[in-house]
């Protein structure tokens, strides 16, 4: 069997992890990174990566291409181009907007069906990983609690929510889970824990000249939703500082499960990702659900999935009796 | 709908967690426990309960059972009773020796295939919930090491393996990882581990009188296999002591999966549990699957499957659409 041929359509971070990724899986091969900018402008992390114009991939003309990956934002790239490529192309998405995820779901569904394509979207590690395994704690333990906690890593919308105040220049968040509520949430007890006491966050700000650090300070702590629920640290520094320690992407989390099977017998189920740069994981984990789509396809599963709806042996490139033999 | 009927056969330790997990899923029903034994002289953990002759289960009889769940031993049971009962019904084993599941995998499929039936072997933690882990982490980091560690727990081969030595009345023994290893694996550094280095083996040994307790030390400490590749402690203890402090079966465990993206971006997945009791996990976990081979064998899909076989969204009794809006 040929190499299953892989597109990347957007070229930020995350398209440059998935280009990383299929460097690391010989099953697969990259035919190409689908670009709006002027392909020439645009320079590639590996020497053999093709930058070709996402013009080319219209009216389904780039018959070298298996499965997109699109790489865009979830604001307002995804919700109209998943649908529009699933005419043509089996897809795949991250769209991470988790209270509009029913109706992306049903424009990509309807799109997928009518065409014979097949699309998962919403795939990366939460929505995704941790999704996967909330649902398994629930699963194996219906009588009992669900804790999640991200971090320590970079939130973008938080730190896009620091760059809007008037006054900053730059900026970076935080989110660091509270240890004292990951062991609360460990010790199997079932406690009831507060947003506040789940996570702080933690900025890195740099001021515009002549900003004033104390007003910019309040702005932040009072700031709805984002900010005034938490315990929050604000650190002013200049833009070289910002840009020599806070340039790199770690992130990470758990996903706690504890429940009881009967009186006073308890379990604690957890799930962790350590990760030195979120864009290379997520791309690493969209592409082995690229894998998955390509097979789903060529079985004639039509339609758009999730995490949910695909079984972990479509994963991986050897087949089911390998993995019985060697993984179970 | 009405209620998935499951019935159990074998009622030892995992029937016990069969049964109880059984009352924490409102969509699943028992309709009896089923026992080579004299029904009359097995007494069920809850009133509720129905014993029945396994006799009733021959050619099919019991009419009643979407799903037999087997809770018979690995080494001779379950070879022989799940691709029996494959012949009749759909259902779930925890056939748990590694090496012989190709072969089993084979004769359920068999059965199974020619009778239109579905059947799971091999579920449970491990194999079960720590295979699909395993899997999950070589697919998402190709380019990694992986790790397992079990316990602290109790191991009944290797408790087996105590009191079958001379002058040996009664024994339990724990597998305990050693903390060092596990804080190694988390490292990201991808070390070497030998199995001394991955885990002790606590012994706690009831002689019987007269005994020769120097002598059984030696005996253990040098069993080939079992002892002699790892740093091992003896406990001598009476009866008494034994069955007030080792009595309960806890156990437990870790996969990691550590691996790297691109030079010196490195990732680590952990998954852990921590059970108060093995066999009413392993049995919860086991139900969950039931649940998901009934909704297999309603969709026409027949024949032998593995943990890696099965979509996570069979899992749970609500359907899809509810699992994106609410879990995605």
């Amino acid at each position: 069997m040929g190499k299953t041929r892989i597109g990347i359509l957007g070229y930020g971070n995350l398209g440059r992890g998935v280009e990383l990724a299929i460097e690391k899986n010989e099953d697969l091969e990259l035919v190409g990174v689908f670009t709006r900018r002027d392909p020439s402008s645009v320079k590639p992390l590996l020497p053999g990566t093709a930058v070709r114009p996402a013009a080319e991939l219209d009216d389904g003309k780039a018959d070298d291409v298996d499965v997109l990956v699109i790489c865009g934002g979830s604001a307002t790239d995804l919700p109209e181009q998943t649908p529009r490529y699933a005419t043509w192309y089996n897809v795949v998405d991250s769209f991470d907007t988790h209270a509009r995820i029913p109706e992306h779901f049903a424009n990509v569904d309807e799109s997928s069906r009518e065409n014979g394509t097949t699309a998962l979207i919403s795939c990366g590690w939460d929505p995704g990983l941790f999704s996967l395994n909330r649902l398994f704690g629930n699963a194996f333990l219906p009588d009992g609690a669900d804790y999640t906690f991200w971090g320590r890593g970079i939130s973008q919308g938080h730190s896009d929510a620091l760059r809007r105040i008037e006054g900053v220049a730059d900026a970076k968040q935080y989110t660091i889970p509270v240890e004292e509520a990951l062991e609360a949430a460990r010790s199997g007890s079932n406690p009831e824990l507060t947003t506040r006491e789940k996570h702080t966050r933690e900025c890195w700000v740099v001021l515009e000249d002549g900003a004033d650090p104390e007003r910019v300070f309040e702005e932040i702590v009072n700031m709805p939703n984002y900010f005034d629920e938490y315990d929050v640290t604000v650190n002013f520094i200049d833009q070289e500082e910002l840009d020599r320690d806070h340039a790199a992407m770690p992130h990470g989390g758990f996903v706690l499960r504890s429940g009881t099977t009967s009186e006073g017998t308890s379990h604690v189920i957890e799930y962790s990702l350590k990760l030195d740069s979120n864009p290379e994981f997520t791309g690493s984990v969209l592409t082995a659900y690229a894998r998955a789509v390509a097979r789903l396809a060529a079985e004639g599963k039509h339609g758009a999935y999730t995490v949910f709806d695909i079984a972990p042996r479509y994963l991986m490139p050897c087949d089911a009796a390998e993995l019985r033999a060697h993984m179970l």
